[in-house]
């Protein structure tokens, strides 16, 4: 069915627009790639879902994508990624990669003081995926993790320099400056969004990491391995589906690319 | 299909958990009804979600219902409410009832300068139903509407006495202070969970409106017309079913009800 052609897209999904933070660091490390987003506004948040209901929607992604003629599929969302991966490479035989593994290595990388911290959705730190793919990098790093729930409607209200939200990271991440880390992944496609804030309560010593710049190198990587990169040098084309309210989410995908895009539904599930 | 029996019990859905807050008052209120609650956890919030989805979601959440025996519907959730309920009311053959009619019979009952406030999730307040409603009872009665997406994430964080969670209200309740208004609609069943600070924002001389014990007067009156009220003076049955997630739900099941319950999964979508 999988088709390993250079012509085809990329494939991103995500449970929501907090993707298209990935998107926008594919298209400047790839100008030449077209790109199929696929975010699943209908049933957004995943992050405060169960595992198995993270693994039906993933798998249900994949496949919307997969009609789409895509050469490989990136998880953009972290709580896809720390759940359902396996399941998706087990049962899709196209290259999917995701978030988690680009983030935990870049921060394995980054720390001097082998502490790091990790903030991201309650289904992110529950799986305690990114611990878990930092010890396979080097076990004697250690680990301080947050759920912090209320980053992601914060960002959608487009709250993203007010005082309130300045108040809600300083109690979120209080423990983290106790715990002298040095490196904080923002582990929620939504949280780059937020750097300018986390960096003012974190301080200067501590360097954020931002997993969609990472994968975005990675998927490059694959590509090139892969002999799958598109050869044609010509302007490329981006398609923006969504399961529900386009609409409603064309001004917060402005907020996440920068520039205005046409979404368009389409459904996965009746 | 539907059997008009007195000994079945009342159904009450919602999107999540905040609907438990219209179970609680129909506890008080009916102390020998069984009740059935079923909260589409896989698929909360509904407030930022599209009408044609909310219709959906609503349609198959009472289906689900008419599984366990229930003699009346009682849509929990003011999104369906604002939505759902003409199309619920024309496709099933039982009583069907939802939250917007209560509270906003109530506002117009309470106010005496004829200004109202409502507050609600983004889906609500853009349906314009308490509105279309309110004036429905009364032409000359001002209402001022006010969404506000994050007072959900905040209660179901626990946040609900926080300095964060009253510098959220104040930015919200700002224009409706202005606006004067004496009586202010909790157009979320979550919100009167925020009593408290919402009381204090807005100053004593606004009544708040908590929609749950509206309808639960409401649902008694039917049961009574109807002559389906449970004769049988003995313990009542209360059932709390879930799409996803029962553990993780079961702490803030507690802060609705105020004692701990065992919420079971039940999936209604494939």
């Amino acid at each position: 069915m999988f088709n390993q052609n250079s012509h085809y897209a990329i494939g991103v999904f995500d449970s929501g627009l907090g993707g298209l933070t990935v998107v926008k660091e594919l298209m400047q490390e790839l100008p030449f790639e077209d790109i199929v987003y696929y975010g699943d506004t209908a049933r957004v948040p995943y992050g405060t879902k169960s595992k198995e209901s993270i693994i039906r929607f993933s798998r249900e992604n994949t496949r919307a994508l997969l009609k789409h003629k895509v050469k490989m599929v990136v998880v953009a969302c972290n709580s896809s990624s720390s759940y359902a991966l396996t399941t998706l490479k087990r049962n899709f035989s196209l290259p999917i990669v995701g978030v988690i593994h680009a983030g935990a290595k870049k921060a394995v990388q980054t720390t001097r003081n082998r502490r790091v911290g990790v903030i991201a959705t309650s289904a992110t730190i529950n799986s305690e995926e990114y611990t878990k793919t930092i010890h396979w990098y080097n076990p004697s790093v250690k680990v301080f993790s947050q759920a912090c729930p209320l980053f992601v409607p914060l960002v959608e209200e487009g709250w993203i320099k007010k005082e309130v939200t300045l108040k809600v990271a300083q109690e979120y991440l209080s423990f983290l400056k106790k715990d002298k880390i040095d490196t904080l992944i923002l582990g929620c496609t939504h949280y780059p969004l937020l750097k300018q804030i986390l960096q003012e309560v974190m301080g200067k010593g501590v360097t954020l990491i931002d997993s969609a710049q990472e994968i975005a190198l990675e998927v490059k990587q694959i590509l090139g391995e892969t002999q799958t990169m598109n050869s044609l040098k010509r302007k490329p084309r981006h398609q923006f589906l969504v399961t529900d309210r386009p609409q409603a989410f064309e001004k917060i995908a402005k907020n996440f690319l920068g520039y205005p895009v046409k979404l368009k539904v389409e459904l996965n599930h009746v």
